[in-house]
């Protein structure tokens, strides 16, 4: 074979996007490949035999001829919410089995990475195969974020609050001063319009007429959002959606997750271990509950989805996913793609509410300000945070 | 005391509202006020007590010199989401209060109705009351439809299928061709502008920016859904939410609330009994996933409230709630009240849909095209319907 | 028809016994006779119409040619565990059901009573139905103090605190000094061994071996189990069952049931009203943690069923039933009769432990040394109390 | 130190049986030792952990001076139900733990069992301790035979159904004929009364009356139980008790635990993978309520434990646990001992059944015949059988 130097490009991506998983999981014991402490986290093989069984039952089977199904069981074990495809295994039962092992899931990577990597340097590979090959790699990249919040969750909830790597990137950011940015009314234009992948709840450039709003230069911090908790932020109803002030109560909430008030200190589990609550570090684990009754609280709001992706351009974004007080809809003209593809997104469009920007887990090349990110209103396990708007 | 049209035009309105609740119950058995089958349905004797403390707390309490509490526990018994107020009974221990007795009720709304009627012929009676007065009556008729929601659930999940009223004014209005009517797209205004009473969560017209859409001239009927029912819509997860999936499968759901399959016919609970499915009537009970999935199967989707507020004038409404595909979130400048009063709206939107219209359930004077009623994706018990757009 | 001695005094029997359910649910509003505040507790209306279900279905349908049922429904609405006779409606239900109405009930018992009272001077009496009669009476009793233990349950968990009835017979007994009665070790006789009626679980009079023991004259007062609560009884994991400390602290207890304390003071709910705790009176409404704890706190146990029976004629009893140390299994050579009325006790011959006595509550003539009631552990709310042994 | 025969043989079998523990674990792949299927079963390196917590808690900690603790965290993983001892760790979140790991665990082990082994040869070897290293020892046994039916709990709810290690000694025993051995009635004396260890629920020999009974040779098969099942078992409320049905229909039971319906044929999970179902092996797996409906569905009854006691030197037992018809209740005079050891077996006498005999899982010189092994009504995953009495 000839070298081409696209294909060697593609087969370099594919390799390079593929490996980063395994980089993120690299400091794991075997132990914490396995365990689901709660509904929302799936253990980390979890993740990595199912971004695989991705690649495998979406381009290898259909599209490869002559490719063999590395085991036909685990369709049944990694298959996740794509009913079109058959039986999915309840979400719930993740984190009861303990086969396949690591070491399976480890081949089965192996096996479906020198099965693609054949594939990509094929004939078979089609335009309509490479939009979904750049499907995968994003979806790829969506569970290698999960894989991160999911492992904090994971080790920060062990009663030894276990180390995952010391010395990792910094949850922190340098602040800029906090000012109001402001926006006149007017007809904006939303959604993804470039050439690039997007995924199809981005689609559809739109006008949106916007009344005036300004928005924040920066996030909250922790320090700002401490002043909240001593003011009684936590026991007073008024800031609160009900359904908000329900979750405080039945979880007895006083703070963001991760936060532990220990011999009068307030500390803070980090990937790097339990450390003191730093007040100047970018507020990080809250949910829309609290985004909103923070923001409530200050006589402010949180954007909208519009708003902030008109604003994006003039502040810095990437470092929490930030909390819009938008729902989670259909983009005018919002359509699904046809076969299971078409269950990527549109299915979870109810009672969920859209996150900007990006986050310090979010992988590389894996950010764009129409990028529409999504979670039910009382999650906090994800680098979320707080811009004010009003 | 002189006499005065302005007041006993305004005593009339009150005592007419307030009789409206009463001759609602008529029909009913004492049994029937006591009962909370489910946690979303109020024993009618509930309703009949929640709505004269609200006179009572928010009027004669602070406004009326001399006024002396009827019963200084019912506070406790009658309260609702009201935290600002005091200590709420939980939502589901209504259905196990056998006392105060439905007679205590009835004596209950006649004394708080005669100090009101003195009160409106009173000095006491300022501009800022009369605003919690209007407030009060639309609260009051909010609750006139919850009773008739809440009795048809209470007799229509008696095995019995006790009837509530022979000739009761029908569920049923006249069909109307069905068409698709256009809209191009611009700038449009929405919310409510008048001089007439409406709620906060109204306010604030707006400008949005709608594309081209079209919406149907009447809502869909029976025999319509029925052939959705036919082509397996209720066994094909392709056409529901995820969410809503999952409430299929975990209700056993095959039909709307109140359809029942009994030998090889399609039969409907209503108000007056139990009788066979009309396939020319306007389809009712339907939750927010049925009503998508339906749209789905038909290619086609629900309007958003935006829509349907601006091409309401070109078709009949009033017949049944509407589901939109818009979340309850606040309009644009949207501010709470100070006070108890502050708590009407505001803190429920998250995580419920809109509709839009009213319903044969609706008490007369209490529709508008502005009006924003919600409730949660999964609940089918109100008088809903679905109107297609595309 | 001449008149028979023995049949007027069946006739006199059945009516008195039929009456006495109605003579109990005098003091109720119609209110009272609908709700159901837990699974264990039934409403009013239920019980009268079950006992009424009891007589038409055993001894009407099948004994008395040319009767006609009542409603035919009924028996969808009147079942209890009865499998055998048809679809039973699921307990928790039955607060849901305002109909059949209050009034409806009584008509229905009116005419089940006349039916049963020709039925009872005709010539279909024969000795076996007989038996069946005696068994309903019985069954009829039991609910007796059923209805006295739930309406207790309804109007004491109400914010209002209603009365049931002034002057009530006292719960109160007079107390003889507490002595310890000594019993030789030997073997010993228990079980129904007479004539007159007893349920199917009393039979087999049989030989048991006992060791030594002693038996309290009388059982533990209110200001007994006070020093157990002042001493912390309710929170030293040492003195409880496993299950029985999880009890605790899923609910958070810190009294028997109907205590109160309210302004420093022990208030107590009576069927009378919410007084002063008397703490002469004999302890009331703890379950088998509690009564086992507080044995164990005094270093004593609870007697076992056997020895309770045989020392029974020692000691007056009768006012509270006594939660004993056994767990409610088949006496030997125990058999269930055939047909429905066979499911009467067996099949809840685990997980339960055996009450003896009686209580302020029991119906007269329903008590008997050999009588075996049983509830499950964790239950309050009959009139149960604690005698020690050792 | 000079040689110590007696010393010698208590190191050699504390050895032993501490070794006994790991092997029984080293088919496993590390996956296998974190996951909770359910509630009941632990994950295997809890066990290592527990039973090795027991040693430092109760021996090394109190009695030999200088010790120190190996990881001052580990009382917080690895303590049970002790509540004397500490805070415990919610049992359902035994699943949800990573850390320690595997390795750690096993350090652990080494770690206390080098100190035991040189306590056992220090002069602080007192008697009372001797007898504390015995329940230790017995105790690691009981967790010996969790291990294994926990391990095929999890390997068996595994969809992949993983070989726990191939020519494992079978589950199989040789059938003797059946035959009912009749006794006679008398006083008969059942409890512990010889010099070795046994466990405090087993003390107080005593005296018991039986009346005749007749008890079978041999366990039932699994041919004999697929009868019941052909004949309808499952679907005949009336072998069941009320809440042995509630179990049936809340789980749609149909067969034993591992038995699995396949293309017709009966299928049974063992430890040595999914095999065809032996008609002649002993039957296994099923909980009190299949056992009570098997035995009345064959006109028979389980045997009290006193009935099993008496006369199991005439039948051969050890390879399943056997059901009795006895709850587990105090035997006369049962007295906990004091401390947190006390808390062994009293607290769990209330609500579950007592099981006779021992199981093809049961460690080698842990059986005896006073040996009462004990579970609640629901629970099938023990190696469990049925002997009939009558």
């Amino acid at each position: 074979m000839i070298a081409n130097p696209k294909i060697n490009k593609a087969v370099k991506k594919f390799t390079d996007i593929r490996n980063h998983s395994i980089a993120i999981c690299a400091p794991l014991e075997i132990e914490d490949y396995v365990v689901q402490p709660i509904v929302d986290v799936s253990p980390p093989k979890w993740h990595l035999g199912h971004t695989t069984w991705f690649f495998e039952t979406f381009i290898l089977m259909p599209h490869f001829p002559g490719y063999e199904v590395f085991d036909s069981q685990y369709n049944f074990v990694f298959n996740s919410y794509y009913e079109t495809i058959g039986a999915r295994v309840i979400r719930t039962d993740r984190g009861n089995l303990s086969r396949p092992s690591v070491a399976d899931v480890y081949r089965y990577r192996q096996y479906v990475d020198e099965q693609m990597q054949a594939f990509l340097q094929s004939e078979w590979l089609t335009d309509s195969v490479e939009s979904l090959l750049e499907l995968g790699l994003n979806h790829e990249q969506q569970h290698q974020e999960l894989l991160l919040t999911d492992i904090k969750y994971i080790l920060g909830h062990n009663p030894l609050f276990p180390v995952y790597k010391k010395n990792k990137a910094s949850e922190k950011e340098e602040l800029v001063p906090m000012e109001m940015i402001s926006f006149a009314e007017g007809i904006y234009e939303i959604g993804f319009s470039g050439n690039g992948f997007c995924f199809d709840n981005e689609l559809g450039r739109h006008k949106v007429y916007l009344p005036d709003f300004k928005i924040a230069s920066r996030a909250v911090t922790n320090g700002e959002y401490l002043q909240f908790i001593e003011d009684g932020g936590y026991t007073d109803f008024r800031h609160w959606h009900a359904e908000g002030w329900d979750w405080v109560k039945q979880n007895n909430a006083q703070s963001p997750l991760y936060w532990h008030h220990i011999d009068g200190k307030w500390m803070y589990y980090t990937l790097e271990g339990l450390q003191e609550l730093d007040l100047e570090e970018t507020l990080c684990h809250i949910n829309f509950y609290e985004a909103s009754a923070y923001a409530a609280w200050k006589g402010m709001r949180l954007p909208t989805e519009a708003e902030w992706e008109v604003a994006s351009e003039k502040f810095k974004w990437g470092n929490r996913w930030e909390w819009t007080g938008s729902a989670y809809l259909p983009y005018p003209g919002f359509k699904k793609e046809a076969g299971a593809v078409g269950e990527y997104n549109g299915k979870f469009m109810v009672n969920q509410m859209v996150l900007r920007g990006a986050s310090v887990a979010t992988s590389p090349w894996h950010s764009r300000n129409t990028y529409r990110n999504f979670f039910h209103a009382s999650l906090q396990w994800q680098f979320t945070g707080i811009r004010l708007a009003k």
